[in-house]
């Protein structure tokens, strides 16, 4: 059973972890907190204790190579996450509000630093860099996928499933970042009881 | 009576534009489009047609000085265009439903680049800037306020009318956020449908 805190939506590298793992866990932190554009290269070498040569050993491809796989860690990691938080509810509803009440306290936890794995890199590059903003349209869609799967399994109507799921990731997405702005975690309770409310509405309404 | 689709999110510079008022049009674009991280105060100077020099006469304080500015505009006029929004419309939902329906017709329009103004800047400042994720706060604030003070005015209780704004303005931040990343208005519609739905419960509740 997952604790009610979601982990700093990456898993920590295994210990010790090689210099690789050291320089993707870096990676997420700082982009995660940063975006893309804030975050130099150097910077997460420096954060990593790595070499600059050894980043480019790893990823020939630089700050682009590494970004992408970092949003692909990050994304396995939340939807794992989610599922385990699936697995131990009783219901779908249930699921959702402890995912929101973990994404609270976890924003409680880390002085309201460590929100979603790929949004804020999703926010800067969605108009400037096609190639990661395709990476982190897949991310999401494995969300949404994994979603709208568990709502047709609730007895939600397939037609039903897809924007209701839009509807949940936008609910927590947007409870992010105002919850990081406001540095508070009413936003997250807010939304979190909405999308519960959005859920249990349509699967009532899939009974009668 | 407002068109159906945002203008891009600030109103543009009076024609023929100051230098201060070119200066503070191009920093709206490149910010929202960008971020803050991403947008180099040279860049700014560039688009704005201005020198160096003048954004620094305009602006001692440099990029946060503008950025401040830029957000507390940008705010202004996202509140205003919700005001007109909601001075046209019959009802409260008529008037989200409206809102939601402009902003996918600008994300299209502008080839997903013009979404809220100052949402890329909040996420990739929240963590780093405590100036500007302060004035995104405030930014953030006003627009809540308004919003529940509409849905107090529809019948809505006091207590329930804060975290309803709280769920609209995420639901439409989290469709910026999806509806750029994948490219597609689905998210901002489908999230328009649920936030109408949630205003239209609440007022139907409210009534019984």
């Amino acid at each position: 059973m997952p604790s009610a805190t979601l982990p700093p939506t990456d898993a920590p590298p295994p210990d010790p972890p090689t210099t690789r793992e050291r320089i993707v866990y870096s990676g997420a932190e700082l982009f995660r907190r940063q975006g893309y554009a804030g975050t130099g290269i150097k910077h997460i070498a420096a954060h990593a204790d790595a070499t600059l040569g050894s980043v480019y050993h790893f990823f020939p491809g630089g700050k682009d190579q590494l970004a992408d796989e970092v949003l692909r860690t990050g994304g396995s990691f939340f939807l794992a996450l989610y599922e385990a938080f699936a697995a131990a509810a009783l219901d779908l509803p249930s699921a959702v509000r402890d995912f929101f009440a973990g994404a609270a306290e976890t924003l409680q936890n880390t002085g309201y630093a460590d929100a979603c794995p790929i949004a804020t890199v999703a926010g800067d590059i969605a108009s400037t860099n096609p190639l990661l903003r395709e990476t982190t349209a897949q991310v999401f869609e494995s969300w949404l996928g994994a979603l709208a799967e568990d709502a047709v399994e609730a007895g939600i109507p397939a037609e039903r499933a897809r924007p209701l799921a839009l509807s949940v990731l936008a609910l927590l997405e947007g409870a992010f970042l105002l919850s990081r702005s406001l540095r508070s975690v009413e936003p997250m309770f807010a939304c979190g009881a909405a999308a519960v409310g959005l859920l249990e509405d349509a699967i009532a309404e899939a009974r009668t």
